[in-house]
């Protein structure tokens, strides 16, 4: 199995796989095409069919439009990560809400009893996180999908903001991440991926 | 922005669309036709270019092919989720190598002090278990990619799987996922999804 014939064995084909993976990169740099809030309907209306655990869809997306809103982010991110995310069309803070099971009644109306599966809070959030970091999976492809590139960063300060996005105690922030057209110098050379023979192992 | 306008909005065409999301769904039985290694391995040549954090890539894919390693998984997994293992062409357990910092100064190769920042485990089995969650996601998307469908089960022993599969420490199962080409009676009935306006806040 050699990468030039993989290709081929997918059913998906060429053009949307260089879309969402092999030829899409983390941008570094935005150019200053809006993104609109039809976009992120769209990316969003795609990737909630995406499975999570009893169904929860424990992800919460906060935009930061606003200056104002702009400005209380950057002081919890790496001095590295405050420019880019400055400059991006669209900035997003993605947390899991930890009280998700307040809502299994009507998503996982089949138990409804899996309420009470997760009345522990930290069993909660385990599950929460989890979940909410697989949407983020199926978000960054979708963001693909939609012919933007996303910039996912992990450099900040999660506690920092949860405290200052999330005072509610009910959400933990997992990841910002920006989005928009990629500008001029977005790219670092692609960085060396693990080969199938590091990563999988039969028994 | 209704969902009959959002496929518009996305530069993905709306068979890929379909393939990977819309039209996608968590298989509950399956067909007796093999998955094969050259499957696994052009889905594993997609999905390997989505993003992780410091490029660490942790995610380890453990296939179970022969029927004794089947036997040892089934006792781990809730007694719902044994009889579609049993039967599914493809198991696999994904996991996150603790240790995956080791190979940082050559996948992460113009910062390789990046190693020492992750020097404390209680960090680096955090930071695994996050990238190799969303891993998973682009996994999921791959299996479907390949015109497969996936059948990822919450309901397991994580710290049995991980006791019975990886006695060395260094790694922790995260997910059971079943692959293969979905069977009759494969499906129930879509569970809702939430709307945008519940996931998403602006400010």
């Amino acid at each position: 199995m050699t990468a030039a014939t993989a290709p081929d064995l997918l059913a998906l084909d060429r053009a949307a796989q260089d879309l969402l993976f092999r030829a899409a990169r983390t941008a570094n740099t935005f150019t200053d095409e809006p993104v609109t809030d039809a976009q992120v309907a769209a990316i969003h209306d795609l990737i909630r069919y995406g499975p999570t655990a009893y169904n929860g869809q424990p992800l919460r997306v906060l935009v930061l439009r606003s200056a104002a809103a702009r400005a209380r982010l950057l002081p919890h991110l790496s001095s590295s990560n405050r420019a880019k995310t400055a400059s991006a069309p669209l900035v997003a803070v993605l947390a899991a809400d930890v009280d998700f099971h307040e809502r299994l009644p009507e998503l996982y109306p089949h138990r409804p009893q899996a309420r009470d599966w997760l009345a522990d809070r930290a069993t909660r959030v385990e599950q929460a996180r989890f979940s909410a970091t697989l949407q983020i999976g199926y978000l960054l492809v979708g963001v693909r999908a939609a012919g933007l590139a996303a910039g996912p960063m992990a450099g900040f300060d999660a506690a920092g903001v949860t405290r200052e996005f999330f005072p509610d105690g009910r959400h933990e922030a997992l990841l910002v991440m920006n989005v928009g057209r990629p500008g001029p110098g977005s790219w670092q050379d692609r960085l060396p991926r693990l080969t199938t023979e590091d990563v999988v192992q039969t028994l």
